[in-house]
């Protein structure tokens, strides 16, 4: 089958990969849609070169093409949604709701698993990573349920750690998918204001769309400062910072209440930060983390497939498995917001 | 009156000081209990020497004795407990939970203000800080009552800020009378088990009489390890750190779960700490802050009328005011958990 593969910075193509095949617990997805992550622009950027090189992706939705030993409620032909991540989703920490804790999970394209770009994907633990879509593979709604594999997910993640509910003032930091995603996910869950903090008005527009009540396009102490003005001179009671840089972390720390939470669901790019006396006088809450999709997919699935969300609208520019490394540049040279791959 | 002041490293002695007159929202007290805290150590121990000194105290209750004008619910010969902070108790802050972010609130002994450890204390915005207590002031419920004031509701507020409840698993770090208060607090939440951490046989003695279901004597990697293997491998729900120190905090990540809460009342003895990636792909949140004591008083105020619990009994030494040197100099030097001054 063929398969999108890095070996490098910047170095993404499509190569031959051998045919998977189901072992006990497995199926094999014949990949119907997938898309890059914002975290894939990781690794594009910066890993070094190696020969084997490794397998990309971890957000798509397929059919069952085949099925391993000791599979149950999953049959060949069934329309199957992955999670960015697999798990058994029955041990203490899938019941926990840290699916991302699981031991016997793990991410695509790591260990001789296949990342999601490619034709078909053997996904470990299927029982309890796989959850079934009652639509066809040609549904118009793919987009949208496409997002509830990573994207959409997170910006949840980031408002449910954020303890935003009805009536929660809520600042998002960053204008990116899962930025955009956080937007749609607190209007979802009641919050107002939403204000989103970008730097691009074409995101910023979509974030309007997705339901943010305030754009604010300045970025440090300026932004801080509109939040704050947003927000009866308090600040937010909840931050969602999507971004992950040690300056959208100071500016939360700005643009959060006294008495707020701040929830960080981008990639640190630091590993240490001010968590000293002005965080504890002013009794801020430091949550988040990376999100376990698996946890929140069957919460929000009946949202997506009845319209009532529309998280599809992220993707901007589709593509065949011939063009992922376009995507990728699209996505890297920022002309992208989010890439869509249709096989 | 006579009252304490602090006028350097190591010294503080009881002083003259002009009775205190209330002006318009404040109430004259008459002290008839007060305590040393653990903060009221780190100027003890580090405050550069001052001509003019400074009042000392901020654990107090006593009889109302003045009420200055517009002064409403509360009068002469009440009986009144006030939390280590006072504040309007009506503004956006107040109304949202964090009394101690009170634009019109501020600390004893710091402009002007009396310190609790003198014969009379003169309390600004005396009708949003007081707390009325409806038992005779030679109750013997006063030691019980005095830890409302910050010791009991700052062990409540770690256990609360980290969703302490119901079989929750905790693991407390300290042994001082903030983390002793923390294992009743939890385990008057319903928490189970309750690990202790500390390094004094005498005082997680205590512990236990407060509900700890076990004492771990072991710090750093053996510690958690300890407490590692009394939640099955896991770690645990919530981890209430009382100390401060960057140990601590270690400690603290080492015992919590993936997708746990930290919840840190110590002061800390630091400004960055490790809040990159692992905290991310580990879920933990990070909570807590100083205790908004007025906010809680009132909800478990009963508890201590009733006697169901009898947090009182962290204090192991009783001084009179002109004691109240000497009760430093034991709790500086550990000879003492807490002191209680009866004038």
């Amino acid at each position: 089958m063929r398969a999108l593969k890095i070996v490098g910075v910047r170095q993404v193509a499509v190569r031959e990969r051998l045919d998977p095949r189901p072992a006990a617990g497995e199926v094999v997805v014949q990949m119907k849609a997938a898309a890059i992550c914002g975290s894939d622009l990781h690794p594009y950027r910066s890993m070094p070169a190696t020969n084997q090189g490794r397998p990309m992706g971890h957000e798509f939705l397929g059919i069952v093409e085949d099925t391993g030993a000791q599979v149950t409620g999953l049959k060949r032909g069934d329309l199957v949604l992955s999670p960015f991540t697999y798990a058994d989703n029955t041990c203490f920490w899938c019941r926990s709701g840290v699916q991302t804790s699981c031991p016997h999970g793990g991410r695509y394209g790591f260990g001789g698993v296949d990342g999601g770009q490619g034709e078909a994907v053997r996904v470990p633990q299927a029982p309890g990573t796989l959850v079934k879509l009652p639509v066809p593979a040609d549904s118009a709604l793919l987009p949208s349920l496409m997002t509830l594999t990573d994207v959409f997910c997170t910006g949840h993640h980031a408002a449910v750690t954020a303890q935003v509910g009805s009536g929660v003032s809520v600042a998002v930091i960053g204008d990116g998918a899962v930025g955009l995603c956080a937007v749609l996910a607190a209007r979802r869950l009641g919050a107002e204001p939403i204000i989103l903090m970008g730097r691009h008005a074409d995101r910023t527009e979509l974030g309007a769309g997705f339901g943010a009540t305030d754009i604010v396009l300045a970025s440090g102490e300026e932004g801080v400062e509109e939040v704050r003005k947003l927000t009866g001179g308090h600040g937010a009671d909840a931050v969602l910072e999507c971004v992950g840089s040690m300056q959208t972390l100071t500016t939360s720390f700005g643009a959060v209440r006294d008495g707020g939470v701040i929830s960080r669901v981008g990639v640190p790019s630091y590993t240490d930060g001010p968590i000293g006396m002005d965080m504890i006088m002013r009794n801020i809450t430091l949550t988040g983390g990376v999100d376990p999709a698996r946890h929140y997919i069957g919460g929000i699935l009946a949202d997506v497939l009845e319209g009532r969300i529309e998280p599809g609208r992220v993707f901007d520019r589709t593509v065949g498995l011939d063009g992922v490394p376009d995507g990728y540049r699209a996505m890297a040279g920022r002309q992208s917001l989010k890439v869509l791959i249709i096989p």
